[in-house]
């Protein structure tokens, strides 16, 4: 299957001032489509961290994803650091500086052009309707940290990165986690390949524990499903989704 | 300035059942302590990995916090995580024992005896009216996934954590990024130690960019404000807060 790690780089997510919103929504479309997220990683605005960690990310997995730090200004370092990664030179795309000329409907100005300098030879992909592509290097995907526009590029080069979904059964359960964390575990020795989630209830619901099992085979779930459920009391479920 | 890691340790997160609460808050608080936090880094349920980043975020900051996987169930991983990064074993605390029995009123089952079990010789910290409370070892403050408690541990010890504050001041701007980028490149070269931040909005608004300027010296900070807001037009800003 393939794997994926996620790259958000941004001084304003570790210092507290924005939430990241772009992790959240990356981990559930690449579950949708089957790509086993492994990694999501969060960085300062420093080219050779930034060169370090995506280097590391592009070696370890199949796809990388990254958020944040393509603008015009100082802080926007995204594209400095995936070329030191690669020992890439940046350079201006014409392709690049056409689209912005079209955009802006004038020549772009210095801050503009820097919206154009790319690692040497990247990969553009049209996304949609937005002027500015998605580029790749290697495997790296570069997204920009505004949460509507990565919505709009993700969406629009999704089906790149399909593999085999996971097939999900949720069990509301109204015992203790400690109470059933035998059953559990008795369940996963009998079928150790699903996998299984316990989550205490952290809002409302008149649930205490949800258990989640999880698989690629549809045949495998449903009979660790069984299983489980054969070893629970049966006071002990509320509902099976 | 003291540094801070978070490690969020938690398949739900990478699978995008569950959204990282934790994290946002941690930041926000570390910023508001003074501490430095240069990086988030959410993993699976995998002890050799837990053992790997823990080591690793404890030798490169000076306080680490990990979040989840402390509760009585087989995916509970991070106490045997912490003991490996640091070679040490596990064992039954007879304290949290005496607590969990305290608080359930009987002799802990063997699945909260689970929860008693930590790495040897780690430092307990009380954590006001909770039973459970923050376990330490060298510089690894462990916290629970639930965000509440998350919330309540970290608050009753948070002065431990204080270094020198940063002072704070947003320039709301009408003007589009491309077209300030060059005032602020000017403004950060004659004062390179102050933080700056360029956030084109993503929300509702009447103005289209949000400078930041950060710095531990409110007078540097003020001086770097006035320095900035002299290169731009005087029409071009909206307020400053």
């Amino acid at each position: 299957m393939p794997s994926a790690g996620i790259l958000v780089i941004g001084n304003e997510i570790l210092s507290g001032k924005v939430v990241d919103t772009n992790s959240p929504f990356l981990a559930q479309e690449l579950r949708a489509l089957g790509v086993d997220l492994e990694r999501i990683l969060v960085i300062p605005d420093v080219i050779d961290t930034i060169a370090r960690e995506v280097r590391a990310m592009s070696d370890a997995y199949d796809f990388v994803f990254t958020s944040g730090g393509v603008g015009p200004t100082h802080d926007d370092l995204t594209m400095d650091g995936v070329a030191q990664a690669f020992g890439i030179p940046l350079a201006v795309s014409q392709t690049m500086a056409e689209r912005i000329e079209r955009a802006q409907g004038k020549p772009p100005n210095e801050s503009l052009l820097k919206m154009a300098t790319i690692p040497a030879g990247a990969q553009l992909i049209d996304a949609g309707d937005l002027w500015f592509p998605v580029i790749v290097v290697e495997n790296v995907h570069i997204l920009p940290g505004i949460p509507e526009l990565l919505k709009r590029k993700f969406l629009s080069v999704r089906e790149r990165f399909r593999g085999i979904p996971f097939e999900l059964k949720r069990i509301y359960l109204m015992q203790r986690e400690s109470d059933i964390a035998e059953h559990l575990n008795a369940t996963l020795r009998e079928f150790p390949d699903v996998l299984m989630g316990s989550y205490p209830r952290t809002g409302d619901g008149n649930w205490s524990v949800l258990v989640t099992l999880e698989s690629r085979d549809g045949d495998y779930l449903m009979r660790a499903l069984g299983s489980l459920l054969a070893r629970l009391p049966a006071d002990a479920v509320l509902k099976v989704e």
